[in-house]
């Protein structure tokens, strides 16, 4: 589901630097309940089943029709390894295995960290969930780059392509001077 | 500063699952506005100077006198390596320059994502900020132990002896079985 960084309703949140505070947050005029807007977490992963990559195309907006990686926010009380599981299946109907953390990407205009795993697929038995219109698994050279949702799925395709033969490795960032718009697919 | 995941005024709210959502969700009985709980997102780092590291006594609840790495909540529109400078900058005046990621940790119990990062301090030039009492350089021999203020502190100081020598390693995650729980300190 979407979730916004404001309240729904704004038109009643004042912007105002509350006491002992040092920044600017969104204040209720009725109640002055503070609401604290903080980053938030993306979890996900590139899972394989025979070297082919499962990849969604996107039911939902943003992005409607688009192709990415299954992945989505980290619940709370979850562990980042949990929510990846947790949203191949929901995605999917994947059962994954996690291997290591593949990636961090920080993508400050949305105020997100996405933390994605390498993984395995335990079986190809895959079914689309409600925020997928199908899903595939991809060879490589048959990945629909034109087609890819995000900057950061991309990325995350090409950091596991890089990193397919190593046991052990450091998790990718951001390309260089990549930020994650979208003028960078 | 301290950010609650909850209302501080929170008599107003009640739990309900909004239309179309699938979870309880706080809701403000006066206006409607839904608010969403998200993880946070916590960012640090080991820091190193001529091998030792870099620890800060905390002036502020929670754990106020005990001792832990420079780390704080990643900010809006920030990413997570300028998140870790900048609370090592404002928690110890400390110039860092990242290495890599040293470890992720889930702490479920209160939804957080840690981010620690190895670092190399680029002076020894160091001053306490408001919320630290002292700070120092301590030898792996005179780490004060039993004055380690949480869970997760502990571990990325094993965690950075561990990988002392890797040039190249996968950043660990939660020891095993261990959630941060102030009873494995």
């Amino acid at each position: 589901m979407t979730r916004s960084n404001r309240p729904a309703n704004s038109q009643r949140f004042v912007e105002r630097i509350p006491e002992g505070d040092d920044q600017t947050r969104l204040v209720c005029h009725d109640c002055g309940f503070i609401h604290y807007e903080n980053p938030k977490v993306v979890v996900g992963a590139v899972a394989t089943w025979e070297g082919r990559i499962l990849l969604c195309r996107r039911a939902i907006e943003p992005r409607k029709g688009f192709w990415t990686l299954p992945a989505g926010y980290l619940e709370l009380h979850e562990s980042a390894q949990d929510g990846a599981l947790r949203e191949a299946r929901e995605e999917a109907g994947a059962e994954l295995e996690i291997d290591q953390l593949l990636a961090v990407y920080s993508i400050p205009r949305i105020s997100q960290i996405q933390l994605i795993f390498r993984a395995r697929l335990r079986s190809p038995d895959l079914a689309a969930g409600i925020e997928t219109e199908e899903l595939d698994l991809f060879a490589w050279e048959d990945i629909p780059w034109p087609e890819i949702a995000f900057p950061s799925a991309r990325w995350a395709l090409e950091h596991h392509r890089e990193l397919e033969a190593e046991a052990v490795f450091a998790p990718r960032g951001n390309p260089p001077n990549a930020l994650g718009e979208f003028s960078e697919l």
